[in-house]
């Protein structure tokens, strides 16, 4: 099997349509034993090696307060791969995997643990040829930071030595606000040069979200009308048909605007907005898509141009569900938003004028991500008024999940004698064009990761850059009143719908 | 039932929402026991009156060389619905329909039988209604026109009294040449002013075709692309599978340029290329349509950009087929092309530099009328150069028949690790969008003779321009040796493939 460097593939170009393999490295788990870490990241690690990805002596090291023996940690990640592997289990790969299982049980600030880690990383150097090479991947609360960097500093475990690199990847929350987000980065980036930080923001890991880029770039029909001389505005939705389930600890204090718009529709509108970047590295993606936040420009009003909620007693998949503030381990007076709409516009030459409206909830009418671009009617119609009366805006929408593809929304002429002319949509389904299945956004991203490719990574000044956006309607919020109600199992607040309306819009169903 | 004025529905937008249904009026059609009009048009007039679109008083008066009794002609047209009609045979509409037929028996040449046809028609105006209102179908070789027009002069039929109206439908071959379709024209517009003679190009009644404009003008995203800066050529097919069949008499001698290229392909490049209409009166279209014809510029060197060509021996649908040259009644050194391409341009701000292929031809691979708008490259692609190899140019096909539709085919990223792209294609299907089942073109085309509404009817002035483009390519393959061949059921002879090879390009299979 042909190895690539994995320095920066992107060099030679001959290399591109190989598989690409990650070098000779590991991965070390902090708070191995969470959910996060059993439903996504220990399948996606088999899901790699299975696809022949992983270099034949790559290592895994879970960290955390058990008393576990390595053989007890290799059964956890046993049992998870079982569960939740993508790819069919297959014995021989299993064996060679589970050979580079390491457990390293201990406190955070505990010395003595980290000793054992820095032995276990030098063992699996000497007996599995990783090269010094290890990603750290911090699955712990964010308090926990400054801890485990410092430790891994203090333990001479955050530099690799000669040409080896140790990288460190951090999960959202990425603080809270602008400020515990800078201190946040300022801790890790004291231990981790900036480009050795992978921030983990999943769906920049889905096929669909990187289509956006090949969608617009790679074609020629779709750039041209992609501005303010010709789309009337953006529709960014996710929403959700599940409630808060068992995260209440986490969920209450924070709310859909930070658990959602701050990262994942934020991101998403910087791919919808960005210019074309140079090339696909990550600094020439990074550029662009912080200019693009940078222009982010809220609207004066935040009373009429944003909305939050919190989902009420309502039906939802045949079943009666409790409210918010009826939800286990909340508090009954909590003013955490499980809904959220807001209005933004980007101020530079490509989009002045043209509204970006994000909204993302929980308990809504379905679970559906997607992009949806409309378009201006056209400036002059040499049709009849009354036979274009069903006819709406064009739209090109990315759905990005469940049913993955894009669909263009025009008018053509109804069958029959006159000129009638209605809404009808042309659809792409990823499904059906390609045999090749879509690997998870896990795999995807632990991958590049493994490779040093950064380009579906947040950088901080991303991160902050959302935060900036965000502060303000979050202080609004905090000084305004409560949250509206809305039912659960419907598509938001009245005041959602009104906030729209005031714009002569409305809201897609999708 | 709502009657509307049959002058000009366009004229009150509120009724454009109603059926249109045709004033009181009546049908003459000269070659009545002909296949077009048992075929075509006498279901046609059923499927309109179960529609409910023809007055109650209805009437259809044949005319030909036949010692018919109105029962003989009646038994013909049941016998023509039965078999052709497109929707369900109900015996109360057929009864009050067939009440209105009657038959005239007569040579053209036979004052008699034109007084008898005079007489007709006034018994009809008194017995049904019908206003003085006819319609005449010259469903005869064109050999025939000036005889008949003249007599429907002679005896007082070519005009109507008062605000009754009269008027004229043709049927192509509108001419061989640009000098005989200009004595044609001369000949029609003798008796008949030039706003009362309906020329019918079939294709102008397909809801496909119609669906060009509702497409282009109806919508926001396709007008800014529809142009030189964007469209790197056009591809405009009609393909059949069969071959000449009976219809060597009317075939040889005139060939596929002839058949085919002059009236329906040059009609849909005019509907393709063409500005926008103020309206969609009729008027303004053949402003647009003509000035598109008229800026059509023939490549200098006829030898390089044109190709016809006959079918020889081979395949189709698992049987084998005979050459060209050996069909009955086809002289075996004829030099009729049963297969033409051609390149031409569009001299104007549009268009300058954009060539438009158009081809035809019997015996191909399959029966298929598309038109195909290929765009440019992307003026850069930020991509790698391998993962884009896979990647074709972008393309927005109009399927005309017989897969009635629009498909986009564009670039989209493979599901996988690489940022590898590739074409997939985004369908819209008439038949899965619509309800509505589409009439025939027939249908379509008699209802507007009758209201009187001429937008889908090519004007003398755009038959002329049809010829002048195409008369120094029949000159040019008269004076420069002898038809290539191709094999029958493939996609046409070898110099096709090499005349757009040679610009870099190639014909799509559709």
């Amino acid at each position: 099997m042909k190895t690539v460097s994995s320095s920066n593939p992107l060099r030679d170009p001959r290399d591109r349509r190989l598989p690409r393999i990650a070098g000779p490295s590991g991965l070390v788990i902090f708070g191995v034993t969470g959910d996060l870490s059993r439903k996504k990241l220990m399948p996606a690690v088999y899901d790699l090696a299975n696809r022949g990805l992983l270099p034949p002596g790559f290592s895994l090291v879970g960290f955390a307060r058990r008393d576990w023996e390595n053989e007890d940690f290799a059964q956890v990640v046993h049992d998870a791969v079982k569960e939740h592997a993508r790819t069919p289990f297959r014995e021989e790969v299993w064996q060679q995997l589970a050979e580079g299982f390491r457990f390293v049980p201990g406190e955070f600030s505990d010395d003595e643990a980290f000793q054992t880690l820095r032995a276990t990383i030098e063992e699996l150097d000497k007996a599995r040829g990783t090269g010094g090479n290890f990603a750290f991947y911090l699955s712990v609360p964010p308090k926990f930071f400054p801890t485990v960097v410092q430790q891994l500093k203090k333990h001479g475990l955050s530099q690799g030595q000669g040409d080896s690199w140790r990288r460190a990847v951090i999960e959202k929350p990425f603080g809270h606000d602008l400020a515990s987000a800078q201190e946040l980065n300022q801790v890790v980036h004291e231990v981790f040069r900036p480009s050795d930080v992978f921030r983990i923001d999943h769906y920049l890991g889905k096929e669909t979200v990187q289509n956006i880029l090949a969608l617009r770039f790679a074609n020629t029909m779709f750039e041209p009308i992609w501005n303010r001389s010709y789309v009337d505005h953006v529709q960014i939705t996710m929403a959700e048909d599940i409630g808060i389930g068992g995260r209440a600890g986490y969920y209450d204090g924070i709310g859909a605007a930070r658990d959602v718009i701050q990262n994942h529709l934020l991101q998403l509108l910087a791919l919808t907005a960005m210019e074309e970047p140079a090339s696909f590295e990550a600094s020439s993606l990074v550029t662009e898509k912080l200019k693009a936040l940078r222009a982010v420009k809220l609207p004066k009003d935040l009373g009429k141009h944003t909305v939050r909620a919190q989902y009420a007693r309502g039906w939802q998949g045949g079943e009666e569900v409790r409210g918010y503030l009826d939800e286990e381990g909340i508090d009954p007076h909590s003013k955490t938003d499980t809904y959220a709409a807001i209005k933004l516009e980007i101020d530079n030459r490509r989009w002045a004028g043209v509204p970006f409206y994000l909204r993302t909830g929980k308990r809504l009418g379905r679970r559906v991500t997607e992009i949806a671009v409309v378009f201006q009617r056209a400036p002059h119609s040499p049709f009849d008024a009354t036979d274009t009366q069903e006819l709406g805006q064009n739209a090109l929408v990315i759905r990005v999940q469940p049913d993955e593809g894009v669909t263009i929304r025009f008018g053509s002429k109804v069958p029959g004698t006159s000129m009638e002319i209605r809404d009808v949509t042309m659809d792409f389904q990823y499904g059906e064009s390609f045999t090749e299945s879509s690997p998870e956004a896990y795999e995807r991203l632990l991958l590049d990761v493994l490779l040093g490719e950064a380009n579906l990574f947040p950088r901080h000044e991303e991160v902050e850059q959302s935060w900036r956006i965000l502060d303000p309607i979050e202080d609004y919020w905090d000084k305004h009143g409560r949250p509206e109600q809305y039912t659960a199992g419907t598509w938001g607040p009245k005041a959602a719908d009104e906030m729209l309306a005031r714009d002569g819009r409305s809201w897609r169903r999708p």
